[in-house]
């Protein structure tokens, strides 16, 4: 049987199995994404990013050719655009496995487009998000959840995926939301959305650098431990809600953690952990072939 | 930082990282199987079960010395006496690892005894369980449980921890069940018990083979994919009901797949298959100075 290495990473306990690809001999199917996501008979992990070069996957054909892409996959076998977790771990994995040098920033492919990563040293790094569409009114939605009376106005904004945002007073109102039951949202989104909920915990003494606490609910998933697009939406609705002057640098600390993220015109950064924390190798007949 | 090689394998989708170390040099600690077992930031399992000589551990101090002994943790740090379905992947991983012959069986070392693994062929292990103890009566408790109305009746079975089995009259009745809340029990027991809820599903031609499905959720853990003391507790109850003459013999499914239980005078077996996924090494500093 042939023998796959990988390495098992995580941003923020938003964790991934990561396969060094660079000349596309080894493309991955979707049985073999959900064998090595599975917890219990596979390797375990919420997504499978395989690292190749531009010219060897179709998805970066419009790239100059040795770009370094990221081919991202969920855990139930579905393609995905981007990860911002996700792109850090990338980028810790560039630098261990492939000797990259990002300290610069460098241009890598996803299917959500080109974006820039950085390495900020001591284990932590920086991606490109894109812009977040924020709408024109401070709430536009209404979202119902478990343990959350009554229900709250939300903030739609949207990362590339859709968010809906509420802020709640306390973080005893935070720990006590059941998010075990998908939270509901009206009008309700044609495709769904991800939901955050969020309490303000102030600012720095220059009023520059602002901290929150949120909990998620990502569609499909359920609660997760870290949502990188998530905190941006986040970052975006406290920011709007402060009014102007906010600070356009955020804190949002997560279950799994702390990502920091940069509001910057037409962009947002996230920063934020990756940890490569072991390494392995699986003999395997699922999935290499097709079927 | 050391390095720690390590195995991840399962039975019947209740896994454990392996780890093999002869002559005692890397004692576990609470916060390495804790790391270990974490399923984001670390390997992921049920357990770890460590590898090594009687005489390198004081448990194993009445044992012939160089006895293979079943080091086994549970995943949040604590001790466990023995786990029938981590006995069969220790069988696998002494197989693989240390080229041990377990085809006429061996006597290994557990915390809750001396037990007798037997390889099988084809991946399967059988492993010794000791008595069952069984009540009087056909039943002697009543358990309530989400999704099961009204409450029923359950017989107790102890297999060195304490169950109690239901008897459902459906699989529909069966899949119905939630059991992301503990079940109650009537009369409580003091430690709690692990319940069990189980469906016949008939016997062979022969009249001496029965097949059953069950369902458990595990005192501490919740509802698991696979629980062997609970098969055990199953076939026991399961043949008490029927009565003189049933089979000794019971194919149990579990969610994690199938399991068969052999109700020998004075000993049960406990039969199934073992896979070793594959192997890791991880560079670590937690726990190994037992800090």
């Amino acid at each position: 049987m042939p023998t796959l290495d990988f390495t098992k990473g995580h941003g923020t306990e938003n964790d991934f199995v990561m396969l060094m690809d660079e000349f596309g001999s080894t493309p991955l199917t979707a049985p073999l994404v959900r064998f090595l996501c599975d917890r219990r008979a596979g390797v375990g992990a919420d997504g499978v990013i395989r690292v190749v070069r531009a010219q060897a996957i179709e998805a970066g054909a419009h790239l100059p050719p040795d770009t370094w892409f990221m081919d991202y996959w969920n855990s139930d076998g579905s393609l995905s655009q981007m990860c911002g977790n996700g792109a850090r771990v990338f980028g810790a994995f560039l630098e261990a496995r492939a000797g990259v040098d990002l300290s610069r920033g460098l241009l890598v492919g996803t299917r959500g487009g080109a974006r820039t990563l950085t390495a900020l040293g001591g284990g932590r790094y920086s991606v490109t998000m894109g812009p977040c569409t924020i709408g024109d009114d401070d709430f536009d939605a209404m979202v119902s959840a478990g343990g959350l009376h009554p229900s709250r106005p939300a903030l739609s904004v949207d990362v590339g995926n859709p968010h809906r945002v509420v802020a709640l007073a306390t973080l005893d109102e935070l720990d006590a939301l059941d998010l075990s039951r998908e939270p509901s949202v009206e009008p309700s989104p044609p495709d769904g959305a991800n939901v955050e909920f969020v309490v303000a915990l102030g600012e720095d003494a220059s009023g520059e650098r602002g901290r929150v606490r949120m909990r998620v609910h990502e569609r499909g998933s359920g609660e997760t431990r870290s949502c990188g697009t998530g905190a941006c939406a986040v970052a975006a609705a406290v920011a709007r809600w402060a009014g102007a002057g906010a600070p356009r640098v955020w804190d949002v600390e997560v279950p799994g953690g702390v990502v920091t993220v940069r509001l910057e015109p037409g962009d947002v950064l996230l920063e934020g952990p990756a940890i490569l924390v072991w390494n392995g190798s699986i003999e395997t007949h699922v999935g290499l072939s097709g079927e």
